[in-house]
């Protein structure tokens, strides 16, 4: 289903961009269903934006105008424009945006963003170069109250719970817990232990243990970390207990277990067995200020996490101002990609059309456009026949897309009639009134098996 | 309305992007109606493929790693990485697509495709590096009949008349019309023909008149190409009359005649007054085979045509088969940043949201989520206030988005009641069955004056 001509660049054949589309349009449906403002940024930041983010700057893809890469190359001066390169992520555009229109803007600001990003990697397996991510974040003035780091990953959870794929689970951890359980048995370097644990899954307890030593943290120190990775569950009494059981306390622990407990509880309540508390999660920790979240789909957990983010106490600032924030990020094209590969679904035709309006000769082509506007007049999709060629061939035009209704203009003086050519049945019809059943309405995607 | 820290890359405020989107989805709908299936291409190419149509290939963005980058500007030897560019159209892409997807496709094949393009020409008024169009074509294989080229201007004249702009007109014009008269008085560059009337807006038929001269281009047959660059009519007996009345003729002209006249005649029954054949337009004759478009807004001539298209004989070849196609572009960055600017419209608010609910209390705050949930499960775009405060600050805070309506539950044993912030009104509701009217479900676009 991916066609990918320049590797790391996929692109799909319409009825897989029916299912991008429909995924597309489900994401949008359910955040402004809870307020969210939808904008979008331009592809490119200056590079000295881009490269404020330390970590992925190696990524960028750097644009240059053809023109002055061909005057670089016959060995003209380089040209002093100010380098721009293409964004990787939605994060730091926004951060941009909110600096740039903060007096236009009214906080607590919603918003969610949809759109392509890319990243000059390698190519690899599942690894795209070019990739659509849709985001949600919340962005306060000053402040930004903690139920907001409730309300999002539920947010995320009601959109991706409502998709055809299989259950999937938002991992949550807070980066208070993790840091007060450091502090608590004397862990100074919080991201070297946060680094360490987010090897956790590659080389294993030992192995963490080996590299933690190198940080100076002791034997003793790394089995409190990792009995702390061991912990996970939905069950907010269950999370208490089991840390209470690493025997480490301290205030900033307290308050970041209440704000874990909170979150599990309410989620507890609004979606059972969605989200996890799972104090493995490191990743993002050394960013994020508060909670943490990664999301898994059951089965395909070698996709890695399909939506992610947390919350910052800066996601921006102008030097005058802070801007706190919490954000999630759906992989949308790591997901739909998995979706049309497997597949998971199949949409039920490869054309919006619903009818096919039949010509019978090239000179009554006129009737059949009439028939046609009078359709979607009425918002039906409809085509008309590219030619009047035998009946026979008209229908499989319809039927190599998937069209499910033929519509014949009757001779002089006798009724028109539609034919479902799914069952064959044919009957008299009225151009006027005639509706396909709503489920053939538009393309609609399908579970598989 | 529009920001632009960065020169030519136009971003919108939340309201202008709802604007936007409605554009956008409007657009959509129609061509969904009409059959037209959505395909998205990657923002790149190679620098190959983007050359090879070579008129603008100087305005081409190409890509490098930031990490190629510093590599080559620390001396070590230059990538040999395949060069990539972002496009500058959708047409390339789409013949690229065409190409490697022939197998997977079913012919003739109508899409749209509604995407961001780049070219990195130097700023200036109303010209945009970055900026979104939207396409719609319709190509062949082998073969095309010419219904495609009444069709999808009426397509577009859907489209553009259902906006909330002023009177669109589509100006049309038939390459075998131009050639054939050329060829009837005894020019044989044609192309200097075209190039020479493309400038009579800027320099006039005295200035074309010595430009077609240096082309070796008489005075007399200069003369019958300007007497023929100011017919213009939506009557086809009056465009036969006036063409006859250049006293040339010959069967290239007779074809493109009669194409030119079938176009108008059906254009005039389906939709009076909007596509008027100008036999001045030249611009795109030199790559298009058949019909040309070019589109004005009334009032607004000074944007220039803001949906152009054609017809080409190969839109793109693999050497073995050949794909004719026609297809029209509407640039929307432009129009609906002049929509935006003038302004033309406004959006009835800021956010998607209908109702906001008031929290009356923190600890109360699950019984507003309670609401919104079941306000969601409707279909009904809803917030939460963000803070327990006075109920003046909560209905302050709707105000400021345009959010109609305020939600607020009752105390204990008391009704909810819902306040329309716009009359004062406040009602007893059941958050079972309240429903806002139709018409402030979501924000709309109003036309300004």
């Amino acid at each position: 289903m991916a066609r990918t001509s320049l590797s790391g660049f996929p692109e799909w054949l319409p009825d897989g961009r029916i299912v991008e589309q429909a995924v597309l349009d489900h994401l949008r449906r359910v955040f402004e269903l809870h307020g969210f403002a939808g904008i979008e940024t331009r592809a490119v930041e200056t590079l000295e934006q881009l490269e404020s983010k330390g970590e992925t700057s190696k990524e960028v893809y750097v644009l240059e105008r053809l023109q002055a890469l061909k005057e670089r190359e016959s060995g003209a001066r380089p040209s002093h424009e100010r380098r721009m390169g293409l964004h990787f992520d939605l994060t730091v555009p926004f951060a941009r945006y909110v600096i740039e229109n903060a007096n236009d803007l009214d906080f607590p600001f919603k918003r969610y963003q949809i759109q392509k990003v890319w990243r000059g990697e390698r190519p690899q397996e599942g690894r795209f170069r070019e990739f659509t991510q849709a985001d949600i974040d919340v962005v306060g003035n000053g402040e930004l109250p903690f139920h907001f780091e409730v309300e999002l990953p539920l947010v995320m959870a009601e959109a991706l719970t409502t998709l055809p794929i299989p259950p999937v689970h938002i991992l949550v951890n807070n980066r208070k817990v993790v840091q007060g359980i450091c502090e608590g048995v004397g862990v100074v370097d919080v991201e070297a232990a946060l680094r360490g644990l987010d090897k956790l899954d590659k080389i294993g307890p030992q192995g963490v243990s080996e590299e933690l030593a190198e940080s100076g943290i002791t034997g003793e120190q790394a089995a409190t970390l990792l009995a702390m990775a061991e912990i996970a569950s939905d069950s907010p009494a269950e999370i208490r207990a089991r840390v209470a059981g690493l025997g480490v306390g301290g205030a900033l622990l307290e308050e970041g277990l209440g704000e874990l407990c909170d979150l599990l509880a309410t989620a507890g309540e609004r979606m059972p067995g969605v989200v996890i508390a799972d104090l493995r999660i490191a990743r993002g920790l050394d960013y994020y200020t508060g909670s943490v979240y990664e999301t898994v789909v059951e089965g395909h957990e070698d996709l890695g996490s399909v939506c992610s983010g947390g919350r910052y106490d800066s996601l921006a600032t102008d030097g005058k101002r802070t801007y706190p924030g919490v954000g999630l990020s759906v992989g949308v094209s790591r997901l739909v990609s998995r979706m049309l590969s497997v597949p998971l679904v199949r949409a039920t035709r490869k054309v919006p059309t619903a009818l096919l309006v039949a010509v019978i000769d090239e000179d009554e082509r006129h009737r059949s456009d009439e028939v046609a506007a009078r359709m979607r007049s009425r918002g039906i999709a409809c085509d008309v026949s590219p030619a009047a060629s035998k009946f026979g061939k008209q229908i499989r035009h319809a039927d190599r897309r998937g069209i499910p209704f033929v519509w014949f203009p009757g001779a002089p003086g006798e009724p028109d009639t539609v034919k479902d050519i799914r069952t064959g049945e044919q009957v008299e019809a009225d151009s006027l009134t005639w509706q396909p059943p709503a489920e053939d309405l538009a393309p609609r995607i399908e579970a598989i098996g």
